[in-house]
């Protein structure tokens, strides 16, 4: 049986999925603290994602060793590892990544990168492989799913390309790690959705203290 | 002890809690057929509310008679009701409303319009009465927490209105009925909010089959 095709992000209440630039990730001290729309963005995201980082999985993962709390959190940043068994990921996450993930990076499967760059695969520590497709979402999509047999897909991001699997009518369903966070600007998930093509099912919707875990299934209209 | 200062819309997953024009509410049924926007605007709104619609209380509320369903929904519908002393609304909410609640206007309370339109009251049947005020949100809030004693005062919309008050730092609390429905366009909720002075604290989630509600408190940064 085919695994089903998802994506999971954490949003703020306002719909943001990540700052206007993930630039600060690779700016040193120094450049943060002269330019203040980097501090900005980072504690953006930090806000964003606060709900993973005290979690045991997230120190397991990133290898950062024992501890960590259990608990929701945990078990949702938990299954979601555990079912992906390779992902697609697009260009600009690509970038954004490739010098900012320890060596022993934390995807630990296949993932196949959207993008127009021709190179060969990068293997990582940890079981990480990094495909570079060149004929589009599609093809990823058909080569993910070969490798990642009974397991699920995960369109790890960005937005951009999330947002093109979703406007194709790929996606069987998604979760939404809702923050309680407003950002006022960013990228947003769903900016320029074919609304009148996608149908939303609800499937499951449960709160930790940090924040609101909802999943839903997708629908043709 | 004074009530709270709140407000309690039904909000897209994609942010909006409108679409992009009510002309649909004043429409004739051969306008809408002949503009298919009228259309549209008016299934995202139904789409929207439509966990409301079902409700035991939106039933009595509007004088439909007996029936409807019981349920957190229903409890929902009624506790942001009950609670409600008095209301503050924007100019475009009371215009698109004016023509379309029915003489019998469903909010039993008085209501503060602010606008720049000089009026007398207008009593409606069943003891809801407007007040025009044309000197500013606070002469508003400060003129409808006298009315509303101990009870809570809620800012009706739209969104404007409701983004007024938020920026102003003058909300206490807020909920959010989540549905499962992406708009695409239409008005956003924090379209323009002073992401750096309001920071959120989670008071509650409850999800019933048809909308995730969740309710926040206002704090500053």
């Amino acid at each position: 049986m085919a695994g089903k095709v998802f994506f999971s992000v954490s949003m703020s209440l306002d719909g943001f999925i990540a700052p206007e630039s993930m630039e600060w990730l690779t700016a040193t001290a120094e450049q943060r603290t002269q330019d203040p729309r980097l501090e900005r963005w980072m504690a953006q995201w930090m806000e964003l994602q606060q709900w993973v980082f005290p979690t045991r999985f997230f120190r397991e993962n990133l290898r950062f060793g024992e501890g960590g709390e259990e608990g929701l959190d945990n078990d949702i940043a938990r299954l979601t590892f555990e079912r992906t068994g390779a992902s697609v990921m697009g260009k600009r996450m690509f970038d954004a990544g490739e010098h900012s993930w320890p060596e022993d990076a934390p995807f630990h499967t296949p993932v196949f990168v959207v993008t127009h760059e021709k190179r060969d695969p990068w293997e990582r520590l940890g079981g990480t492989r990094f495909y570079f497709v060149n004929d589009g979402i599609e093809s990823a999509l058909s080569q993910v799913r070969d490798v990642a047999g009974d397991r699920d897909v995960r369109i790890a991001g960005g937005g951009a390309t999330i947002l093109e699997y979703v406007n194709a009518g790929l996606i069987d369903e998604f979760s939404i790690a809702l923050s309680p966070v407003l950002f006022g600007t960013g990228i947003r998930l769903f900016e320029g959705v074919d609304a009148g093509r996608v149908a939303l099912e609800p499937i499951r919707a449960e709160s930790s203290p940090r924040v609101t875990h909802l999943t839903y299934a997708v629908r043709e209209r």
